[in-house]
């Protein structure tokens, strides 16, 4: 199949030559100029992905609408979510016609609180049955070495998503399908604000049962606001929620929870943010999720106190002990 | 309040460390002569808690019935499951009468299949009522130094699990309340089979993808389990479940977790339970729930590859690869 990709960063460029590998041809763009001559020239990925070959059958192209037009069925979109909206601005609706898009960022748009295929069908009027989320636990870093991984397929329709599974799984990469778009949408979103709170956690000292309570309060707490949002709470449980929240609160590779590691540690949020060549798509999701919650009447404390220590100058030690201290429950009460 | 503590290994060390510096008088009972003298003697746990001194109030008694005697209204059992009829053999039925009895064992009792709950009601006729199943991500070591920690009381009585909150409750232990015994006694022992084979994922080289992997999918299935038995759903979404799961399978002090790693370096089970001075309650579980899941009919393809594992010189790398290439799936079918 024609597959094209957009974005070769280092989640991109893990799943364009996993595809390539499984004898797809995958035509890339990726930001920048000079990064896209070094990607022609090194046929690898210096920044993202260095000492990984491209299979033959990567094509780098300068122009997102190569990309689009190269692709059949599938086109990939694996973009912050933040530049979505401009990296495709030269697009037009008619050229993603009888395309299925797969969208593999996990955030919610700034300031029009949209999730990508809200943002898909209102400035593409993409149908929804051929948009899909691809999620889940799956640092780039471990599939690009063949470490077994388990992702998440979700669209409004099973033809879609059964599509996606059929063009991206082998013995190492077992993709799931899932009909709760919305859902899978919200929980790879939301859960890298928990994770953000797991750095923070790690950076304050700490430990284990800290941060077990922080994941399933955490969970709760997502699950809550997403149920409200229309997904159904069984997802949350699922590779894109509790999968995909245990691999970044606890990795070593998660730059969410190597930001709120940094905070703990009481570094100022802009000075961490500026050193980083990746974007911690935490940070946005924060203000996001906060904005939702509040127009929505949802009760989010752990959220609430991310929010205050990442952009209100809250300390993070007290709002640890005030959140250990509210009005003893019962665990399915809240 | 006067509470009785059976059991002196790293759990009810801390407890009764954590209930005396509450103001409660504690009476403390050991497995071994010997033990129990250094204990008093010491005025610390030189074995399974070096360095942290016992309060005044924590007196070490040399008999269960002294311990059980000075209950006034708590009885805590600390001792692990396979341990608990002998070691209470000479207790009578009366002897319990009008105490609260608050276990911490994550187990299920080898060739019955009881619950500790269901082994309290059948051996001494205690009222369903009575009985508290404290649970949990509580490592002991995090516990005893502070760190913020959450855990889960649950009882078919409000009023039982209401008393071990107020009893238990600090601002570095936060004790949530749950009227789902079943689920909450079973989330506890079953996540031991997933921590084991958390371990083996690391035993063999595998990432942070594939622990994800089997913490969700894995959870998932012990729901399954329990649910089957009588347990709500959403109870394994809580601390006792997913909360002590995550907390298991990722943690330095996992014991499971630690048997499991051994095994897929490829030792042998027998040597590296032998080496032990802890119980790896894991190991007796995954006899039990395989057992269990035979009984009642349920699939769980991850727990049988487990026991196979463990006990039919299965290869791990290859029941790996196998639980990948299962058919494909949609995410909530299995």
């Amino acid at each position: 199949m024609q597959i094209g990709c957009i974005g070769a960063g280092s989640w991109g460029t893990t799943l364009a030559i996993h595809l390539a590998h499984l004898g797809h041809d995958v035509t890339l763009w990726g930001h920048g100029a000079e990064q896209r001559e070094r990607l022609r020239r090194e046929r690898e990925n210096h920044l993202y992905l260095p000492g990984v070959a491209f299979p033959r059958s990567i094509f780098v192209v300068d122009s997102v609408a190569e990309a689009v037009e190269a692709s059949d069925p599938l086109l990939l979109i694996a973009t912050p979510t933040q530049h979505i909206r401009t990296t495709l601005t030269g697009v037009a609706a008619v050229d993603l016609d009888r395309r299925v898009v797969v969208s593999t960022s996990k955030g919610i748009e700034r300031g029009s609180l949209l999730r990508i295929s809200e943002l898909f069908e209102e400035e593409w009027t993409l149908e929804r049955d051929r948009f899909v989320s691809l999620s889940g636990p799956s640092h780039a870093e471990e599939v690009s070495r063949g470490i077994p991984t388990t992702v998440v397929a979700a669209s409004t329709s099973r033809a879609s998503s059964e599509l996606v599974q059929e063009v991206c799984s082998n013995s190492t990469l077992r993709v799931y399908t899932n009909d709760d778009l919305i859902g899978v949408e919200l929980g790879g979103a939301l859960k890298n604000i928990i994770a953000l709170c797991a750095g923070i956690i790690d950076g304050l000292g700490y430990g284990d049962n800290t941060k077990a309570a922080l994941i399933t309060r955490g969970l709760a707490e997502i699950t809550r606001l997403g149920v409200t949002l229309g997904a159904s709470a069984s997802t949350f449980s699922g590779l894109s929620g509790l999968g995909d929240l245990v691999v970044t609160c606890f990795s070593r590779h998660s730059r969410n929870r190597f930001v709120g590691e940094q905070i703990g540690r009481g570094r100022a949020l802009e000075e961490v943010v500026a050193e980083m060549n990746m974007v911690a798509e935490g940070v946005t999701t924060t203000e996001s999720a906060y904005q939702l919650a509040l127009r929505h009447g949802v009760e989010m404390p752990i959220i609430n106190e991310v929010y205050r220590i990442l952009f209100a100058g809250r300390d993070a030690r007290t709002a640890t002990l005030d959140l250990m201290r509210r009005e003893t429950k019962h665990e399915l009460w809240t």
